[in-house]
């Protein structure tokens, strides 16, 4: 193990070994949650046409010479049928919200503000009469061509309804990357089996995959490794063969049967550090091969160092990876809070309903019951520090927006 | 329609009509978002053995009598292996972190504090020699048959490896409901179809459906009705036969073709609400059917009204029905903000990374170009004010957490 570095230096090593993700051709229908890496315009004025706002009647605004005017209705502009055309004066259609404006109005009245007799209309004193009113006029929101999401956006809901809008069938977005999740140690049984009283059931793959995954930022397989050194080597060989990113659970550490890092540094060459200088999760490691561009991350094994050099780490070099801005949130602390440990480090919380961070006290790194209803982690730069309620701390959620 | 009633009292109407959802038993592999309706509890202590913490050896450290006392190493506790025994004094085991604490020792010394001479150990002058230290001793966090997880809790990434961790492979879940989702209009074509001048592409479903699934809120169906009474009637009758829910977009204002209303309360009875005072989505309107507790939500059309509805009343019904507690989030505003309308109502925003709100801007309700990159709607109260920089607000996400 290398002297430890600080976090600063750790996250520097790592984000700038980092390359770009290549990107691929995915349908709107499997876009969701991925990185858009071409922008996105508009292939018609928005809205495409002189769009009826509200349901009542549409009419020619120089037509009206004040309380009493009457017109005439001669037809029904029906949502989703070509424009009517009027040719006579005094004349007006009933339009519906959504239709296009029939050609020679350019005013609407709601239908709250008209009485109707027979075929005849008088509109209301109040009614506002003026061109363009009640009208969402044809390019009036963006004009053809124009950018409507910029290269390097999520998709979201919001965003993927915009790309049906303009009919934009198949998008490009950054490929995601395949991980191999290789959990490791002896103790660890299934989650189905009964453990004997040596024994713990496997759950970092629970977090790791669903953080993973449930964010859209890569797909995961996961393989568990015995305290074997062949089977380890051998299983290293194989993921660095089919896997973009390779992360590991455990066995990185000064044990006798800690052997990932000595088969890694074998394969890949040093790594870009071993040991960092927080808690918890100080024996974190990184390898980078520059000749595939295989990330390796190495987290510690007990639960709560997962969970943080995940939320700390892997996740915002995912998100860099996939050419996602997200700058570091911040969040407040909702009371005060004395860091003890000598060293800084990483806390979990939960967020309140008005935003502000409520730590969840650990008794110590493999204390996971404290990770009940945690968002996320908040980083402690100080160590040894009385933290004032609202204090502003970097904070690392479980969930990106 | 009815005369217009206010936002509160159509939550009200809303929120007190609904009922809590069934449960279902799921497995572990399928409850990642799911709300859990069983407590959780330990089925063993936690940590379930003395865990070992720290690579080194484990001693009794009565039998360490000042500096130069010497340990003689006599095996090797790993992890996942049975206990090994202390029989002789002034022995001692190496030890692996996850391993359990061999018998007849109280005591770990890392592997940084010792020097291995052959196979006699002598522990560095400033190594600390105390019971229990570097010992995650059994029952410590939890004991077995506490809770660990109440019912009502959202299953994140944490909470799933928290069951994998007790073994819990089978959880019961509020059931999803089963949603169907009707948009109508004739002027609506798919996506992958090319427009006429007067038509447009569907895009409610894009949005709707991904709010809905990504957040784990029920399972959506898409139908798409055209301008057409029978067929909007029948429509009606197979999805209440077949849904929990019905979510309808559009057609609910005062057109000529708006059928859906006279529809539903022809066959389900008079609405909760219609038409309440906020903008956008006015024309919003509410049934709940008492004999078979399918809810009916009647969004308008505008794709903003869409957004803004469903946001503010649809999400949080979902996350009630499903017994989810999760109080009203607030934000605060990055920059002041004139609410211009007479009437209270919802602005799409975006959540600034110090979690402040940045309004953005919209022409009308039609203008959906203004939700891209947005997180949610914030909700003005007051009508025609100047909000002050920093005003707190009622936030609703389109993501929860």
């Amino acid at each position: 193990m290398k002297p430890l570095i600080s976090i600063e230096a750790a996250a520097k090593a790592l984000f700038s070994s980092l390359t770009p993700s290549d990107t691929e051709s995915v349908s709107l229908a499997d876009a969701f949650g991925r990185v858009l890496r071409e922008s996105l315009t508009a292939d018609r004025p928005i809205p495409p046409f002189d769009r009826v706002m509200m349901d009542g009647i549409a009419i020619d605004s120089s037509e009206f010479h004040g309380i009493g005017t009457e017109f005439l209705i001669v037809g029904t502009q029906a949502a989703g049928s070509p424009p009517l055309e009027k040719t006579q004066a005094q004349t007006c259609f009933e339009v519906m919200t959504g239709a296009i404006l029939p050609h020679g109005c350019d005013c609407v009245i709601p239908v709250e503000e008209i009485s109707i007799t027979q075929d005849s209309v008088i509109l209301s004193p109040d009614a506002v009469i003026e061109a363009g009113h009640y009208i969402h006029s044809i390019g009036s929101d963006s004009a053809e061509g124009s950018v409507l999401l910029k290269a390097n956006t999520r998709l979201g809901p919001a965003e993927i309804a915009i790309a049906a809008s303009v009919g934009k069938i198949q998008l490009d977005v950054s490929k995601l990357p395949r991980i191999t999740l290789l959990t490791s140690g002896d103790e660890v049984i299934p989650p189905s089996q009964t453990p004997q009283n040596f024994e713990i059931r496997s759950s970092h793959p629970s977090f790791l995959i669903h953080l993973i995954e449930s964010n859209t930022l890569g797909t995961c397989q996961h393989v568990h490794l015995p305290d074997d050194r062949s089977i380890t080597s051998e299983a290293i060989h194989t993921a660095l063969q089919n896997s973009d990113i390779l992360i590991f659970t455990g066995g990185i550490s000064k044990g006798k049967f800690d052997y990932i890092a000595p088969e890694l540094s074998a394969r890949i060459g040093e790594p870009l550090f071993h040991g960092v200088k927080q808690r918890p999760g100080k024996p974190f490691a990184c390898w980078h091969d520059a000749a595939t561009s295989t990330s390796v991350f190495a987290l510690p094994g007990n639960p709560v160092s997962v969970c943080a050099t995940a939320t700390r780490y892997l996740l915002p070099a995912l998100i860099q990876h996939l050419t996602l801005s997200s700058p570091i949130q911040h969040v407040k602390l909702a009371h005060p809070f004395h860091w003890k440990p000598p060293i800084p480090g990483f806390a979990p919380c939960s967020i309140n309903n008005d935003q502000t961070a409520t730590i969840h006290q650990m008794q110590n790194s493999g204390d996971y019951l404290c990770l009940a209803g945690c968002h996320g982690f908040v980083y402690f730069s100080q160590p040894q520090i009385e933290y004032a309620v609202d204090t502003e701390l970097p904070f690392y959620p479980f969930l990106i927006k």
